[in-house]
């Protein structure tokens, strides 16, 4: 049994529940770190239940009690049946259209990226991704232009009028970060960092929450219940990508995963054709595969001249053939019943 | 280097090629068990490559020599750089339509097989599957009815006018299951079964191999040369799912495989999302996907009364579920160019 | 329910008691292509079993009833508490003692084999190795020498007075290698050869079934039931490396599986460190570790020159390299309370 | 190439070197966020190398020039041809001598400590381990009871005599963290948290890196790197289990990992048999076998209820059976020329 807090419950409160959990016989577990406590209650046996969470929900600061029989709970969709859909300025992710992010894998440049944006824009991306700071494997690879780079994305925006999506890395750079995007990007090696997560969750801006390399979907479906026990429920799941065994690609598209998380969870659900392979070649038909398995939207790499880009140059389109991948899911995104 | 001698090559004509072999300084090793003859000449180096070739393509019984650059050479889109179109009957495979087998994953009864070839005839299907022999992990699981199933999978075809695809398993049965088939399937356990495959080489039907369920996109290939270097070139490969670390679904789609072989490889490439999802609500969107991605065709189990299947009914569609999703792919392969 | 008939039980018994489940109102199906008949009975419920396992265990013909929790039943230790010990001549795997197999991947020639039979022998190995037929990935490679290396196996074993060990990889094969072995080989590749596993279990030799590439161990304990209900309960279980993400080796060495089959199985286990690791520098290591966790013994691979090795030189050991593993193991060995 | 500045080399040092990049027409890259920067000039051709190293390395602030061809650097036995032995108290890991560091998954209660930390100094342990900030995949899960737990391990070392290592989540817990632990452990889920690794190379204790879940061997090294660029080499390689495709364990103990990184790397290698096999049965022999194979120490769960830990219960082992681990330990790290 959990016991969540309101937002703002104050120590009194809390303690008073925290010392009923242990009139009751149990062991109460504060989780530290956490503005809005939860206080797990654990070994509750059935029989128990129904008066538990009665008694629990009347005492002041509480804001519901839950039992859970998923690992996952505000994500699932036996919580909230209906699909969620996440807004970012005037365009709604998880509605029925399919809207397509695009933009570099790293900002480089101003140069580099007002074009890329206004190649994108006029395909007919709704959002602009770019990279500021870069999770590199080595230390030694480009690391990412750090607040010039959000500054180069926020003039972009101001340009095309594209909202903007950007990693972070770090919960220290979260109020530089919020200051210059409208979506937070949660990258794949971060998808655990639950510190980060929690940070994010008190923001009031959408999370686009990148798979891990390994992580199985209901561990996903956890990690965005991090940011959502919080009191930001405006997650946007993304696959990118799993490890396997064979390296004809980067990565392997679980395509699975599109459907399964729709089915899970009612939050939005997007693809990285552009990770998730790895070779330009590949990118538009993996693109337009995902959208006919229900995806709500992709999130795709393009660049001005892949062959100089400094990162993932391999899998970045150029804006023609980014105008080209747009066209051919357009007629795909139809063919579900679907809108672009 | 590798000698290809022609079907039929006598044996003095393949005593000819050896000694000349060894006179050159070099080991030969002939491929047994294998009507046409493959001699392998290891240590050539490159210098010498050119004159060798000549010398030994204008031997008597020789039908060409080839030089390996990659690990598959007659499944590759380099050897042969147009489509491959696999007939059967009047159903043309790898050609500008999406063809869709449908039926159950085993034959359990006359009644069974014929209301089902009925219904997936009447939906579009183009060929009819059923097993005969089923390969199962365990010992005491249901094997299949054997010839028995045979004979109804053929009153199947003359009373529907459909195709058969059934799996043979063993050598052995090879003339068995020839007299009743169109289409051998090598199921995914029997991918690297190389003795199977040589001989099916020798078949004049077409094979349809499923991509084992840890083997590499490059090994596939490989498997599918075993069938090719004998003579058989027709040869469909089929994505049926990887494995990997998730238990979401029965299998990982492996989606980026469809265009992956079509790059490397002039061979029809079908999907077979029944086993690639394990789940009878992920089937539709999955060949939806694997459509929109470039797919051939698609292999889908079907059954009347899943619930009651002695294999697989947990992701068996039932007839109309199956005529829902060839509506939904037809859709979606007009989108992407193709027909239906 | 499984209905295991004797060996030999005449046709009409077998009819019987498929009748006598019909007339209970089951559907019996048996399995074809198996010598000794098992009939499985599917949807018995709890309350039935009981009594039905009384009535069809004293019909005429039928050895045993099985009521199956778990996927294999007679590889299990529940059912067989104590270790099973497989006897090759004088040799005994998986008692006390720690047995290692020795000799190449390939037999290439006469005096390549006889020099490294000496050699293992004089090292401490008391089983010999080496390929006839190989299963190869590309059609192009090196398939094995045939009836001519089971010649020249036979003749080291008189040599030496090593047993032999060598792979078969066809049911067709069986009579053949049957005159030469003393241990038959089932390969990595065929482990899920089900059909070759049935003939094996017809035969009175021991089977040393290697886990396939990406096989769970519960259905490697399966493949071992498909050899031993039919009678031949001489089954060596040999971990040699499973498929992974990384490239840092050929194969990822599985050492959990050594615990893991001793506690849930009670047939011998042993380790391939040659191809599971796939470079000579690190077999060593991984046999002294496999032993320290429980291996029974282990199958190295040995080859007077490896560098001219016609398939997999970069795992051989030469012979000092093995004399110098022997050492070390057996160190290990007296260790953890084993003998060598 | 890449230029490392001495550590507080001045930002006029820092400029003038970025200036003479630019010059000689190169694009330098300085990563944010690192005190001791780092310069990568990328483009850099074969031709233009041995001159430009010179002229760099002479520059002011300057501390070395590096030539990258291997991916990771510091990391590399081929920089640092010796073991790195790094030393805790007297305490020394990566020499001779085999280093057992055992304790409670978290920390739950002062007597749980007190009692596990002088039991596990009592079987020969040389560290204790224990969670105070535990990383859980689920918001509702226990996630440790913070600086109340870090002030119950001082407390045990005093007892004891033990240095701690305990696991830290969050750059901003660094100084709080180091206030109380001898070593810093980097969890399986941070090991691509590059802030975190590149904060904990600028402080003076060791660091225990814990491989992540899917990562390969050459990017923990990569990770070990960004720890080592900063400055602080004291890194020890922790193999904890990687995910795969069976569920008979909780993780695959890649036990190949061991001579992989002690080939590559001089820095100590150690395993965690608890999470990478996840069942108290499995760790002792899994903890010979990897000792057998190499590792310099292990970590080890203990814990003196098992059934009542609050997390990893059925991987922990009671005192009495981690005394015996010791003991079966100590036999095996002799039999291979170790101390123990």
């Amino acid at each position: 049994m959990v016991i969540v807090m309101q937002q703002g419950a104050s120590a009194p409160q809390v303690e008073a529940v925290i010392d009923q959990v242990q009139k009751q016989g149990f062991t109460p577990f504060v989780n530290p770190g956490v503005e809005r406590k939860v206080i797990a209650v654990l070994g509750v046996v059935d029989s128990q239940k129904v008066t538990l969470v009665d008694q629990f929900e009347s005492m002041d600061g509480v804001e519901r009690v839950t039992l859970i029989s998923e690992p996952y709970k505000l994500s699932s969709r036996n919580y909230h049946p209906q699909n969620t859909v996440v807004e970012v300025g005037d365009v709604r992710i998880g509605g029925p259209e399919v809207v397509i992010i695009g933009g570099p894998c790293s900002v480089e440049s101003r140069e580099q990226v007002l074009e890329t944006a206004h190649a994108v824009k006029d395909a007919g991306a709704k959002l602009l991704r770019g990279g500021a700071f870069k999770p590199r494997t080595s230390p030694y690879s480009f690391q990412g232009l750090g607040v010039d780079a959000l500054k180069i994305l926020a003039e972009a925006r101001e340009a095309t009028g594209l909202p903007v999506v950007t990693e972070i890395l770090d919960p220290d750079d979260l109020e530089l970060v919020a200051d210059y995007t409208d979506v937070f990007q949660v990258g794949a090696r971060n998808m655990s960092n639950f510190r980060l997560l929690s940070r994010l969750g008190r923001t009031d801006k959408p999370v686009l929450l990148k798979r891990g390399p390994s992580a199985k979907l209901r561990e996903m479906l956890q990690a965005a219940e991090y940011v959502m026990v919080e009191g930001n429920h405006q997650v946007i799941l993304c696959e990118r990508g799993i490890i396997n065994f064979d390296d004809a690609c980067r990565n392997t598209t679980d395509i699975n995963a599109i459907p399964v998380l729709k089915y899970w969870s009612h939050l939005p659900v997007i693809l990285d054709p552009s990770h998730s392979t790895g070779y330009t070649r590949y990118v538009t038909p993996i693109a337009r595969g995902g959208v006919a398995a229900g995806a709500d939207g992709l999130i795709v790499e393009v660049h001005p001249n892949p062959s100089k880009a400094l990162s993932d140059g391999s899998q970045a389109l150029k804006p023609e053939q980014f105008r080209q991948l747009v066209q051919e899911v357009s007629r795909v995104a139809h063919a579900v019943g679907r809108q672009m």
